[in-house]
């Protein structure tokens, strides 16, 4: 079948590049490690024909999110600002300089914090929006993961998001903090997990907690090889927590969507549960940014 | 002047040993880099000897507190339970075995949060003491630092008290996390300091606000320069907020006594007052644990 639109989500890592046929179907998608910091300056268009080269008869264009929009990637484009719905983020679209398809570069969101600071997010404003119920009046939508976005979603805008630095913190102090010293092991433990999410449900000081893995572990309460668990359990409720108290009472009864690899939005589910959602639903990244590439390039006006 | 009890504050990374003479006057005062983690077991007798040799004519007792009497130490000093006061810590001193002197141990504290984690101080417990008001009915005591200790103290005894990874946090976001790139520089910044303690007063979420930091970086909102007082802002603010909210109002107005080095207490003190707490006094590390290593070998019997 013609090939109607080239979607790609380019980011950091890795490039994943998607075929869409009639109606908006995925005939085909390529990943391939070419992520932005894997590209040279003056590199992406070489790199993006590498990869979608026999899908370029017909003439389909070629919508792009994620980092390939920072000033590191092909063409910066700027933020757009919250709230959002999709015709305000196709407004500030880039054209991408290219010999052998047209293509446009999708920007990121940003918002301004109630208390002042400003937040960011590039790539997940494409998920967000394949994934949103364009009917529901509000619902929360997140996206776990290095750097956790939860973002208020309804009547098919944005209106807001918060980044939670729950993956990064995980990683940072397991790899370089004294917590790290007295685990063993990358297994899972869901007791433990559990228990940590409950503590950060009732203490919502993360520095204060953040050291009862290391007490735990010298006391042996908790077991070397469930001391990691412990600490994601602290963290990622922590983030449920606030994620949830920040968002309105209609928000969190609008239901919540989990984007991302199943194990980690299991979890997620789990710390939920906890935290007291219970009207969750769980999406593939992979499922939510080629939705969402469909319907901007709709938005955008690229589907003829 | 005789010297009637040699004291020994040994940590994991210095070893700093104090003459004390009638009275309790503290004669002289030596530091050396010998701290727990470099000496080698069986070697602490040679590495004490090295520092007070020519203080031992007389047979002075000596007592030592610190990592010198966790696990990795001269000898394992197990902790002591809060509450404690001073003869319940003094129970749980250790003799060491030693030739040339009679060399007593000092335990740690533990505690049992009503919420459940485990929570352990050692070397902290003696600056502790040696600061305390024993009339007082209550008061807050903190140790800032790598692991900030929030002790609550009243009449001659450590009810409690909590660990924050405040110091251990800046310094592995700063060396790890993305938050470091984008500063510049270890100059302090007042007035970025200020707005990190007034947001983390706001907001409980610590691992949002983390992420603040870039991103009020990516939109210059705060100079590179600034980032970094910023986050330290961000941190001692989360922990002042949490340890004064923790808290009783009688332990509130009862004083806080910050204990460490003066550009630290310094920081807490302008954190304490954007925080609300106006009753604060600031005590130089040395001095608390010199005064509390005197007091506890007093409560020792040690001082005839």
């Amino acid at each position: 079948m013609t090939t109607r639109l080239i979607g790609g989500d380019w980011g950091t890592s890795n490039l994943r590049v998607f075929r869409y046929v009639e109606g908006g179907e995925v005939a085909e998608v390529r990943t391939a490690p070419t992520g932005v910091m894997a590209v040279a300056a003056g590199g992406f268009e070489a790199a993006l024909k590498a990869l979608v080269a026999d899908w370029l008869e017909g003439g389909a264009p070629v919508l792009l999110c994620g980092m390939v929009g920072s000033r590191q990637g092909w063409i910066e484009a700027p933020y757009a600002a919250c709230p959002a719905d999709m015709p305000a983020v196709t407004a500030k679209a880039v054209r991408a300089p290219c010999d052998f398809a047209e293509v446009h570069i999708l920007p990121g969101l940003s918002v301004v914090h109630p208390d002042g600071p400003h937040d960011v997010l590039r790539g997940e404003e494409t998920q967000i929006f394949g994934a949103l119920d364009p009917d529901r009046r509000a619902q929360l939508i997140v996206t776990p993961g290095t750097h956790s976005k939860w973002a208020v979603a309804g009547e098919g805008r944005v209106s807001g998001f918060s980044t939670y630095m729950t993956g990064e913190l995980f990683a940072v102090l397991k790899a370089h903090s004294i917590l790290g010293r007295l685990m063993e092991g990358e297994a899972h433990d869901a007791d433990a997990f559990a228990l940590g999410v409950r503590r950060a449900k009732a203490d919502p000081a993360l520095s204060r907690l953040l050291f009862s893995v290391r007490a735990e572990g010298l006391f042996d309460a908790i077991a070397p090889t469930a001391l990691a668990a412990y600490l994601s359990g602290l963290l990622i409720g922590a983030e449920v927590t606030s994620g949830l108290a920040a968002a309105s009472a209609a928000e969190v009864a609008g239901g919540v969507t989990l984007i991302g690899e199943p194990a980690l939005t299991e979890l997620y589910g789990q710390a939920l549960a906890i935290a007291g959602a219970t009207d969750v639903n769980r999406v593939s990244g992979e499922a939510a940014v080629g939705a969402g590439l469909w319907r901007l390039a709709g938005a955008l006006g690229l589907i003829r």
